[in-house]
């Protein structure tokens, strides 16, 4: 069985779970546990405006209409629900804006699936910050062990990712928190991987952030069955007629050791993610000192790939001002801020913008990077250069960590201040910076039921 | 689009809609309402038995625990659920003993998934009998269409064609109760679909009969939110990387006009399904005054796949009688009852079945029929034949569905009346022969609710 990545000849289920199950917050490595409370960070901020749109108020209406109570906070809303219902509204919630971290190795979303299924389950069982956040990694990084089995042909045939393998994740957070033993770690999974689906033809529509939080209800309801005693095969990664095989995985597990949380990418800006780079680096330079009106020409030279999804030249409303790689390059430069309260819509005839966006041409690159280069030409001095690739991510370092978490509390800011108010935004960054030493989880959920 | 069945560019997902949404219950053919009440029957009684085993009674603890109240029946319980939730617990239960009936068209158990979601969904609805006969109709057809359109390569790659197909029967026949537009219908498939998972890995677990369980909650689940106004792809079924490209579909949809709930068939014995041709076989000889006690010697000629399944000579249990063709075939010669109760423990051991048992011998066709070909010599008299394929549909003519509904009350009685007398057992039968015109669905709800 080469997709084990050794020769023993035991489960490949079982292999995912010896390396998740016995994870402690308090043994993790500091970059490990300092990435997991900026992935709070990143996911609360969105999903409490999330909370607001339609897929949410939807699900929402759905589940309070049936009546049923239990111990899980609902992000956006004072009531609670059981676990697997608060877990599917606030899934889909932290999915709606489409705005939530990303990683390479899962190839989709993890912590819109799995945060939402850790507290959910985390206030089932009572637990504290740090067993909530070891939650958490497991679920994040059984996510992105599961994405590796899978490989790109998954997602390729039209899986959609965040769903399918996000829900085993999602049994794995609930599994940890629940402290399931290693052979109820291995039903919880294989419930859940029974019941994981997600077609990507529903990008487009409501029905994609409700994949999300599909995917968290069913790891959470998986976990619960398994504790009950439930049976399922348990080898479901494995089997015959187990989820790689029939979802079309071609992946193998990597060798043990490494975190893939660590190489989670945040979406920092709330334009398309695309135009990221080009954003950092106007960023980078501005950092150093160049100023707006010091300008004479910028010129980006982009992966051809993006001139399909986000070149539109002249933007006339703040959807198309997302997709502007022109625009968002003028935002770096005159006001350092792509916030989602950036894209008003004045924003796109805003005259000092329009001025800057005038001076900004865009290029392919010929090359088969994924970077853009970004080249600014100044009435007076040398001509700056920057070039960044925003899929690669931040080396864990303390001093890029401490970078991450400006740029991830100013996102959170931007978001929630506007919806909840000064106070309420304070409440929530306290809550969640303090979840690492956090007795209970009643001041987080207190903070985000609004 | 061949796969439309015509030349019609309309989408496919409209095209089994616009078949199966104008269904009422006063404008079908007589075989068909008269099939859909012998479905009932079937169902009914095997999630009556089945309520009580493992999978159903944790399931339905599971959802208890989330103390949510609602209009749905649970079958087995006195409580009631919100609808998805008892259509969750309904349909494990219904599909606990593997007794329920098969579709060759849908290539998996049609009623086990879709009654649970329609008695649920016409429960939230206030439908009465007709009502929900009607939505079961459209339920079991879609989930016959969708089977037609993904065809036998789907099962073959690994997928659980009750849970996945059913889930789309099951949103089917909740948008019918629901009686949504044609767009809602659209967007519940949709839903439905996105959804829709199980893997044959799962088979000889729990979890095999929880895949009808989320099958039709799923559905409910799907049209509830649809009626909501929730969004999805309009046309899952025919979109790229929609249902039937991304699960292997490579059927097509047949040409309209005739029902295939007609083709349902019944496991009218609690022995395994491939002993069923050679029982039936027996049975017909001996209605025809063939005794046990003049029997010299039965020859059973079988495909030969079956004696890789169910040729256990001498079974010594009770599951190893149901596996035994020697063992049923003797039952049939001897009592005339395969009905659950007949497998006791002592069973096997009967002097009586041991002594006519040991009289029967099993050889292997030839030919590629998949009928079994019964030969029985006698003291006296000439040798009797019978050859019977129970996998051909019985033909829908009034004196076979006669004979059928006979049977489905034995079986009914058979399985049931042990659990909760006979009086129960009597209401249950009259409340659902009364279904055709009854005003409310309480009495059936009261009757299954021990």
């Amino acid at each position: 069985m080469t997709v084990l990545g050794d020769a023993t000849p035991r489960s490949l289920t079982r292999a995912v779970v010896d390396r998740v199950r016995p994870l402690r917050f308090d043994l993790m490595p500091e970059p490990v546990r300092r990435t997991a409370v900026h992935c709070v960070l990143d996911v609360v901020g969105v999903a409490v405006v999330g909370s607001t749109t339609p897929p949410a108020t939807l699900v929402r209406a759905e589940m309070f209409d049936e009546r049923s109570s239990g111990p899980a906070g609902v992000v956006g809303d004072p009531r609670r629900l059981p676990a697997a219902a608060a877990a599917l509204v606030n899934g889909t919630a932290a999915h709606a804006l489409d705005f939530d971290d990303v990683s390479a190795a899962m190839g989709g979303h993890p912590s819109t699936v799995v945060l939402p299924a850790a507290l959910a389950a985390a206030e089932r069982h009572g637990l504290d910050g740090p067993e909530m956040l070891a939650a958490f990694v497991a679920g994040v990084e059984t996510a992105c062990l599961v994405g590796r089995l899978m490989g790109p042909e998954h997602y390729a045939r039209g899986f959609h990712t965040t769903a399918t393998v996000g829900a085993v994740g999602a049994a794995a957070t609930a599994a940890h928190a629940a402290a399931l033993d290693e052979d109820g770690w291995c039903r919880a999974l294989g419930i859940a991987a029974t019941r994981a689906a997600g077609l990507k033809s529903m990008f487009g529509t409501m029905t994609k952030p409700l994949h999300a939080g599909f995917a968290a209800e069913t790891g959470v309801r998986a976990a619960s069955l398994a504790a009950r005693g439930f049976t399922a095969h348990r080898d479901v990664l494995g089997a015959e007629q187990g989820f790689r095989e029939v979802l079309g995985g071609t992946g193998v597990l990597p060798p043990e050791g490494a975190f893939d949380i660590l190489d989670v990418l945040f979406k920092r800006h709330a334009s398309c993610f695309l135009t990221h780079s080009s954003v950092e680096g106007l960023l980078r330079l501005r950092e150093q000192g160049l100023r707006a009106d010091e300008v004479e020409a910028v010129r980006l030279r982009v992966p051809p790939g993006h001139l399909r999804v986000c070149a539109i030249p002249d933007p006339t409303t703040p959807l198309e001002a997302k997709f502007s790689l022109r625009h968002t390059a003028a935002l770096a430069l005159v006001t350092g801020d792509l916030s989602e309260r950036s894209f008003t819509a004045e924003s796109p005839a805003d005259p000092r913008l329009a001025a800057v966006r005038e001076r900004v041409d865009i290029v392919a690159r010929a090359d088969d990077s994924p970077a853009t280069e970004v080249r600014v030409r100044r009435r007076h001095g040398p001509e700056l250069v920057a070039e960044v690739d925003v899929s690669v991510p931040d080396p864990a370092t303390p001093s890029e960590l401490d970078r991450r978490e400006v740029v991830l509390r100013r996102k959170l800011l931007g978001l929630v201040e506007p919806h909840v108010g000064a106070d309420r935004t304070a409440r929530m960054l306290t809550a969640i910076e303090g979840l690492p030493t956090a007795r209970t989880l009643d001041d987080l959920r207190a903070a985000v039921a609004v």
